[in-house]
């Protein structure tokens, strides 16, 4: 997407830098933008574990990519077969929980075991990485033209005044290559030149929101405000929103939706309120193994630091604040589960589906 | 309460000084606890007017003793019945929207004007400011003896484990003058021996739990555990919340609840979950003309910075750190409203009543 009018992806090899990988460094958005040359599986291994680059769909890629740099620097050693084994398991092992960078990895390996000589084996790491980034954009692209269509409508009943969509955390084109999957029917519509406004959930306790959705939005264009998570249901019971539309971090495929900590209470506002609740997803999110998202998708409990203090910027450089005392205890579940009942539908890569199993099956047959 | 072992309340005349008013300097509570003795009406003007102070049962009582050192000081003026008038103007403006700031100066102006000598009045003023803050504790108390019954009740069904109340933004003593109103349950089951835990809800924007709550809870003993605002909803469908407890800026007769921001979320949430949802409230919060809270009652926009900053502790002082960029718009509606369908009980100190018209009015009889 557009950064002050220039387009962006997350992870890409630069024309002018043809043997390296570029990436954003998100650590420090949205009070700095940086980019970053990465030329060794190592420098790759360490942006992913440090975090310089997150989301489901942008680690997978730049994995894909490293990847490509590992053939590059196994192509040196005498032994190119063990070295490829040492590098790509140095790259898995950097998020061990990340499915699409396991994925990313596997994928690679399988492409290169096809191929006999190390020049074409670099030649197909090459084409592979490009390939994953651009189904992945693909991908993103498609839920952004599938899940355009309710915007149009919402925006067709209300005369072509602003379609208010609320949204939390970031399921932005920055967690992804491109596009995002909650943010690509906005973006969808922006670009169409349907008039849309985003509430931007501001997504305590890391702020994604603050710091990463709003970035985006504002560097594309897309008029948004910033909201603390306690005011959706306000602003949704005031007529202020017209639909809520999250991402996921996985999906049953019965459509109960796994996702940052506090999207199930915006779901049970929006039940409230009867405003259509959508989650937008590339179909590699679904778990095709998990039937029931409260009883079976573990819940990740994260440091208490992040509750206890909050990042930001004093007199230009970042900072942290302590914002309790230290004898108070505290929890940071990273993730709650919103029942398929709550979900109005789900905005995948093929089309719109109810949040069901049927529904869902209908659209992945092949899953059957 | 208790304040490391010593029992405080949030303003008093202090017996080793008895012609100040002392209080508890509330701002920068939780990092520094200090106590400020007041002299004069303007200094008193200056607390409320400037938060120092905070929260109605508090503000009230604070103006009552305000009206005792206006008598004080109006008794050396030449024209006592003037500087009277002048001196109750002056507090009766610090905090135009307060309900119970300008109760107790009128309540103390009717007093007065039954005496005809000066220290007559005096004494009576000392006596009348007494009288509010022990009226506001005591019906703290009532609400605390009537509530610790539900709380009972869950004990004895989870045979003595501890019961875990959720409650958000601060409701507790500071903004009283003793026990709090959603607090006071919590205080009367602690003090009593009933083990209780409290999920203490951050309240971002201004961080009423994290600051406020947790500190209360800190000092007086309550086991508790501070989470972000998202937090609420996967607790209670995971089974580690067994009821809410929320205090009310204002209350329709019809059981409508206006509360700090965020309220709403938890209440639909707790609807979801099948759990309860009550609210306590002395009967002074009651707007005895509101019967729709969504129509009715005013919802005040604050200022952006308070969401766009957040205020803490850095190598041991108080300071802000800014969370986005100046670009993205921010709103900030500080308070929302839960309609009555979703609130299970009102307690009050008169006992607990079901939220709505008929059962507020059987409660308060003296309304019809």
């Amino acid at each position: 997407m557009l950064v002050d009018g220039q387009p962006f992806r997350t992870v890409w090899i630069p024309e002018e830098e043809p043997e390296v990988v570029r990436i954003i460094d998100q650590r420090r958005l949205p009070f700095v933008f940086t980019l970053e040359d990465l030329r060794t599986t190592d420098e790759v291994a360490c942006v992913i574990q440090d975090m310089w680059v997150r989301g489901a769909g942008c680690i997978g890629a730049t994995a894909g990519f490293g990847m490509w740099l590992a053939t590059k620097e196994a192509a040196t050693d005498n032994d190119f077969d063990t070295a490829l084994v040492r590098l790509s398991e140095k790259l898995r092992s950097t998020r061990p929980t990340a499915v699409n960078l396991a994925w990313a990895i596997d994928r690679q390996l399988e492409i290169l075991a096809q191929s006999n000589e190390i020049p074409a084996k670099i030649d197909a790491a090459r084409a592979t990485a490009q390939l994953i980034a651009d189904e992945d954009a693909a991908a993103c692209r498609s839920i952004g033209e599938h899940g355009v269509k309710i915007l149009e409508e919402i925006s067709r009943a209300k005369n072509g005044e602003p379609v208010n969509v609320l949204t939390h955390c970031n399921a932005g084109w920055l967690a992804f290559v491109d596009y995002g999957s909650a943010t690509a029917p906005i973006y969808a519509a922006h670009d169409k030149g349907i008039p849309v406004h985003v509430w931007v959930d501001e997504t305590r306790p890391r702020n994604q929101g603050a710091r990463l959705t709003a970035w985006e939005l504002l560097k594309h264009g897309v008029p948004h405000t910033v909201i603390v998570d306690n005011a959706g249901g306000h602003l949704m019971r005031t007529g202020q929103v017209d639909l809520v539309i999250t991402g996921t971090d996985r999906t049953t495929y019965t459509g109960d939706v796994c996702n940052k900590i506090g999207t199930y209470l915006k779901a049970t506002a929006a039940k409230d309120c009867g405003l259509p609740f959508y989650v937008a997803l590339p179909s590699s999110t679904f778990d095709w193994k998990a039937r029931d998202g409260l009883a079976e998708v573990p819940i990740e409990q994260r440091s208490s630091d992040e509750v206890a203090l909050v990042d930001g910027l004093l007199d230009g450089a970042e900072t942290s604040v302590r914002i309790l005392l230290e004898g108070s205890a505290t929890a940071n579940p990273a993730f709650d589960v919103t029942p398929a009942r709550l979900v109005t539908g789900l905005i995948t890569e093929r089309g719109v589906c109810e949040a069901g199993e049927e529904s869902i099956l209908d659209l992945f047959p092949e899953k059957r």
